[in-house]
C-alpha cells in the first residue's frame, strides 16, 4: 500500500488548449473509436494562446498525432461498466476504454492532414463536437505501436464476433421513406451508424441502446430517434422510425433542451403514433 | 478562430489514482521512452480508493496497458524545445514528446505482468519514481497500432542515425575503478544509461547534457555525476568520473537537496580534483 493518503494529494489542474470541431453534436453520432475507413475530415481549433502557433511547428511529415482530451459529457466514474460490445456483462473499468473514468481523459491517434495557424485538419475521430483538447503529441510507431499485443476479453469477443459473422440489415419501405424524409427535410442522419451497430450485433444491450419491445421485436435508440426492427436468422429488418421523446415532452415549452424538437413534432403530425 | 475565450474556460481537475514505483529517483535515470528490450519490472500502486480494486478486474489477458500520467517534475511549458536527440535545433513542442507541455500529461504503453489487489506489476517504463498516475487503459492494437505511420523530423533523424552508425564506447582504467567504487560503496549506477547515450550520439547537446570541456574533450552530466570523455573517429573513451556539484555546495549545510551528497564528498576525498 502507498504511504500517501488520498486526502493529502493535491489536485492537478488542466486547461483545454483547444476544442474539436467534428460536427457530431450527440454522443450517439460519435463513434466508440475512430472509423479509420471513413473519408472524414475534422478540425481542432486551438485557443489563441501566445506560443501555441510556434508549438505546432515541425508537425509536417507526421502521418498521425495523439489527441489527449477530456470526456466533458461525463460526470461520474464507475468501477464496473457494460461496454458497447463485449460479453454482455459488466467489466472492470480499467479493462475498458469507457468514458466513466476517475480522470475522464481520452487518447485517440488521428490522421493529421495539415496545420494552418491555430487549426489542425485531422481524419476520422471519435470526439463529440466541442470536446476539450488537452494535448497533441506525435505518433511514434517505435514507442506506440504493438500490433501483436493480446487483448483479453476484447480479443475473445472479437473472435466470437468473427465466428458469428455480420447480420444482413434490410430497411422496409415505411422506414426507408421516414429516413429519407428526416434527411431531406431536417438534415437528420443516423442510418449509417444504426446499420453498422445492427450489422455487428443486434441483440438487446443497454449501451448499444437496443431493447426488447413490448408486444415483440426490438428497438434501437439513435439520439432523438428510435428505429423498430425484427431479427430472424441473422436478418435484421428495420420496419419503422419514431421520435424517442413522448409528445407530452415535445409540447412542454419549459423543456428547452430537446434535440430535434421541431423535427419530432413534424414527424408525429405526418406519422401519428397508433 | 474559436469563439470561446481562454479566460472563460473552466479548469479541469485531475486526481492521481496512484503512483509509480520504478526505483528511478532522478530524471536522468528514467528513459526518454521505455526500453522495451530490458527485463525491468516496475509497479503501480493505486490509492486505496473504494472501487479501484473492482475497476482493475478483467485486465487478465491484456499484454499491455496505457499509462496516462502527470509530468510532476516540470513546472512550465515551452513552445519550442530541443529534443534529447534530433536535428540539434529547437522544434515545435507539439511535434515532440517533451515534458514541457501546457498540460503535462504523458502516455506510455507498458507491458502488464499482473494485478494483485491495488498493485499492478508492469514492464519497462520511462517514469520517475513517484510519478502520479491518472489512468490505466487497455492497449487495443486495432485502435492504437499504426506501425507504418510516418514520423517527420523524427524519422529523418532516425535514418541519419542509422546511416551514421553507433559509436564504440570504451571505459579507461581510472573511470572503470571510479564507476565500480560508486556502485559498490554507494549504490550509484549510471554507466548503462551513459554508455547508451554516448553510443547513440556523443556530440555536444544541451538535453543530452554533453558539453565541450575547457581545454579539450567533452563531459556528460549524469544526475549528480559527470563523466569526462574524448571522441576520435567514432570511438568514445570515458577517461574519468567526477562529482557534478562544486565542493563549496557540498559543504554548505544550508543546501539540503543535493543528491548523492555523501558519496560526492567521499569521492572528492578519494580522488581530489587537480
Amino acid at each position: 500500500m502507498v504511504s500517501k493518503k488520498p486526502e493529502n494529494i493535491p489536485a492537478l489542474v488542466c486547461q483545454p488548449i483547444g476544442f474539436i470541431r467534428s460536427g457530431k453534436h450527440l454522443k450517439h453520432a460519435a463513434r466508440h473509436q475512430p472509423d479509420e475507413a471513413a473519408e472524414e475530415r475534422n478540425h481542432i481549433e486551438l485557443l489563441p494562446v501566445p506560443g501555441y502557433q510556434e508549438a505546432l511547428h515541425d508537425l509536417v511529415g507526421f502521418d498521425r498525432v495523439w489527441l489527449v482530451w477530456w470526456f466533458h459529457l461525463n460526470t461520474r466514474w464507475r468501477s464496473k461498466i457494460l461496454p458497447p460490445f463485449g460479453p454482455g456483462k459488466r467489466l472492470g473499468l480499467f479493462s475498458t476504454r469507457s468514458p466513466h473514468r476517475p480522470n475522464p481523459i481520452g487518447i485517440t491517434p488521428v490522421r493529421l492532414y495539415g496545420v494552418k495557424k491555430f487549426t489542425l485538419e485531422i481524419g476520422p475521430c471519435d470526439l463529440v463536437d466541442g470536446t476539450p483538447i488537452l494535448d497533441i503529441k506525435p505518433y511514434l510507431p517505435s514507442y506506440d505501436s504493438f500490433p501483436e499485443s493480446a487483448t483479453g476479453w476484447w480479443g475473445d469477443y472479437a473472435k466470437e464476433e468473427a465466428e458469428r459473422g455480420p447480420c444482413a440489415v434490410k430497411i422496409a419501405p415505411l422506414a426507408t421513406e421516414q429516413l429519407a424524409w428526416l434527411e431531406d427535410k431536417w438534415k437528420v442522419e443516423f442510418k449509417g451508424r444504426m446499420v453498422e451497430i445492427l450489422t455487428r450485433d443486434p441483440r438487446p444491450h443497454r449501451t448499444r441502446r437496443i431493447r426488447n419491445r413490448r408486444g415483440g421485436g426490438f428497438d434501437i435508440a439513435c439520439g432523438a430517434w428510435r428505429a423498430v426492427f425484427d431479427c430472424v436468422d441473422s436478418v435484421v429488418t428495420v420496419t419503422a422510425v419514431e421520435p424517442a421523446f413522448p409528445p407530452v415532452f415535445l409540447r412542454d415549452t419549459q423543456r428547452t433542451r430537446v434535440p430535434d424538437r421541431e423535427a419530432q413534432i413534424a414527424f408525429l403530425l405526418k406519422w401519428p403514433k397508433a
